[in-house]
């Protein structure tokens, strides 16, 4: 063993400058810097009162402390096996013309550029249309009908969209009967889920119905089901967090689906095809992340009295919550537009606002929350490493705990913040951090970046009145 | 964003009791535990005076300072690209009876119980003899000859011995025009490198030989050349370190070598057990990156005036470094046995002295030099985690300096230390960090664990003092 510099972490501690953090009106932080000293000012301001009041309500509440443990342990308890690979029009009895998408409810009025995308793009594909002209007029004439994928307890990432034909993966949680769907993961660029719809879109979309997703359910048939939890844990060991990062995860779960899928009943060709196109996507596996991070929650809704937050998703002009105690009524205000990196010549006056229900992972105690596990992911999202650090060290103070399973190497090993506490959030003013892919503002761009947001404040006071009101 | 506590790593500074280093004589130690503070002690004593004037004569070269930075420079232009699968007795002239072996030269006599054990296998595997003691005693008769694996350009790892009808792993770097080789991993627990050749090892290097070499040099000649050093960069990312801990490299390896093993002219139950295997294999990557840093090592190599380690490897009896400025000669110690943690029921008494020619990462400015990208590896070697970012934080302070290609994330991506000074190892009495593998002492056993270790301070003792002769 060589020499331990035991004093090592506070080696520098006084070589550098000190820095301030300030929070409230600018007054302190404008003289500070008139001085010459760094400050990082905060966003946090007092809640209302009417808010106030309803945290105190809701804190009195005599079920809140029991309700929380138990919904955590059950976010916890939850496992996520995928099971099967299936079509949505199955699945979920999703008849045609029939279509799901991401985030909270919304009319065509108000869908963002990317959803509309991805909803001409999904009637294209179904052969609805015969151009994206047609298809956008019979949408805005009414003649199709959507939901959110959180109402069939499915999710989709980005604009989200589901459509009849689609092969969905399928996984349980035996633990509390609970089965969850996702779409598969059509790689970067120009994709439906990033709101493009042109032929090449259209044209992937078909070769993964007609060959790829026969191929990944003989492969999950004939040598699943896998433990997409026990992947999920390993990832964090390895530099992803689940969300914007999931390399090491895309990895372990092509080596998982690789004797199924070698051996599969197919051409040879198609199955080197679906293995290539499978290994090149860095991003393959957020599809299962997402359902079970989505089983999980679905362990934790639903208690009487509890203030954890079940669901956050957005639909790239709402962002929307969905809290434990308060059942099946969404909290929605404005969705935030996210910072961070652009794709080439892109900017920040392509960016849609936050779209997607991928915040799931978040809602699951990974994602943002488990940033310090993937210093790596600054350079994919923006920020710096102790910007990873610090921000999973802050979701410690929302949270109702720690998972046992996720765990962060780099913090002693210690658990990800779970079970995000709408009262917390309220009383702090800290909101939780969310990494995300940035979709183009227009209909038909595509993905133009990836960076960090929050949802805006309002879900979480919406759901504290309502908490309240249920006292 | 959320607000941020941009004084957070200042957070608890004073909540914890103070902590104090000591080195030399244990008298202010002892005054400290009397006063029950708590001491953390180190290893580092005053070099002899002949060292020291070593030192000052080595350092007064007017060569050193250009020679090493030379010899860093080349070290990190050094390519590593997988170019090919090859038998060892063409590649190497390797003749029938000759085998190699890791670490420096040793004769059968003071062969390790692991090196002992490799070469009765290795003698198995050719059909050199019927059985282990026939094996045994011609070896020790001196009816074989066998030479480190470096005098070759080769590597292997623990035991590291090669045959001439095993398949290499050939690497090219064509800035610097070298090759290197390394044997195919063969799984953990009973392998032919840890000191077993039972007939489970027996058979399946025979498996190896006929199934596992061709497929792979198909798959190479394919769809190869693969970036060997473009791989080792990107598992610094996701938690691996190179040398103990190389799942996050096995899979990229897996996925550069699938499409041409998949299509590969074979028979299809071949061709899935070769995946399985492969797939398996948590390791399967090590005997890519060796050669790699071999070759970095090799690019560094024969500076005259230069002080960096340009080799470190171990037979299981001896520690042997040889330098950049002092040609082929070894400068040996007695081995030291590793620390760490121990599989099934082994113990400390089971281990076998520091073995094989895997320190040739840490060479290389990977391994344990690496150890704070890989703080999962704690739960592997021991240790934890302020060990494994201390022990890369201190190698600094014995390496010439940073590598470029190779970077540590949650050092805000600082290059690991590389290019070990003789010079700096002597007058500070920091020796290398080196994760490794544990070996059973008694030929036959295994692997027991895994741990860290160091060289003996003789190694880089003997080598100043050959530099200082040089001047």
């Amino acid at each position: 063993m060589n020499p331990t510099p035991a004093g090592q972490p506070l080696r520098g501690l006084l070589a550098t400058e000190p820095v301030v953090a300030t929070s409230g009106v600018a007054l302190f932080a404008d003289a500070l810097r008139d001085q010459a000293v760094a400050v990082t000012e905060t966003q946090w301001q007092p809640t209302d009162e009417r808010s106030r009041a309803a945290v105190a309500t809701v804190m009195a509440d005599a079920r809140r402390s029991a309700a929380n443990e138990k919904a955590l342990a059950r976010m916890i308890a939850a496992e996520a096996k995928l099971v099967d690979v299936v079509r949505a029009g199955d699945a979920l009895d999703l008849q045609p013309g029939t279509f799901l998408h991401a985030g909270p409810p919304i009319e065509w009025e108000r869908a963002s550029g990317p959803l509309r995308g991805a909803l001409i793009g999904a009637v294209l594909f179904e052969g609805l249309a015969d151009t994206p002209e047609e298809a956008e007029r019979r949408l805005a004439a009414g003649e199709f009908a959507w939901e959110p994928c959180h109402h069939r307890d499915a999710v989709g990432p980005m604009a989200g969209v589901i459509s009849p034909s689609m092969w969905l993966y399928e996984l349980r949680d035996d633990v509390h009967d609970h089965t969850s769907w996702c779409s598969l993961n059509e790689g970067l660029g120009k994709v439906l889920r990033y709101g493009a719809y042109g032929p090449e879109v259209i044209e992937r979309l078909h070769w993964m119905t007609n060959v790829l997703g026969p191929l990944l359910r003989q492969s999950v048939r004939s040598t699943g089901p896998f433990d997409i939890r026990a992947i999920l844990a390993q990832m964090l060991q390895m530099g992803d967090e689940g969300h914007n990062r999931n390399r090491a995860g895309s990895l372990m779960l092509l080596r998982e689906l690789l004797p199924g899928l070698i051996t599969a009943d197919g051409s040879s060709s198609d199955i080197a095809e679906a293995v290539r196109f499978s290994g090149a996507n860095e991003h393959f596996f957020l599809n299962l992340g997402m359902p079970a991070c989505k089983l999980a929650t679905m362990a934790a809704h639903g208690i009487p009295g509890s203030t954890i937050v079940t669901t956050m998703a957005r639909n790239g002009t709402d962002f929307g919550i969905r809290v434990s105690g308060t059942g099946e009524q969404w909290f929605t205000g404005p969705a935030n537009t996210p910072e961070g990196l652009f794709l080439g010549s892109y900017g920040p006056a392509d960016a849609n606002p936050d779209i997607g229900d991928s915040a799931i992972t978040e809602t699951g105690g990974i994602g943002g929350f488990a940033m310090a596990a993937a210093p790596a992911i600054v350079k994919f999202v923006g920020g710096d490493v102790p910007f990873a650090l610090t921000a999973t060290q802050t979701m410690y103070e929302i949270t109702q705990g720690e998972h046992t399973t996720y765990q962060v190497p780099i913090l002693g090993f210690r658990g990800t913040p779970t079970g995000i506490d709408v009262t917390k959030v309220v009383r702090t003013g800290i909101l939780p951090q969310i990494n995300t892919g940035m979709a183009g503002r227009v209909a038909g761009t595509g993905q133009v970046g990836a960076g960090l947001v929050t949802p805006p404040m309002e879900c979480f006071t919406g759901a504290i009145a309502a908490l309240a009101q249920g006292v």
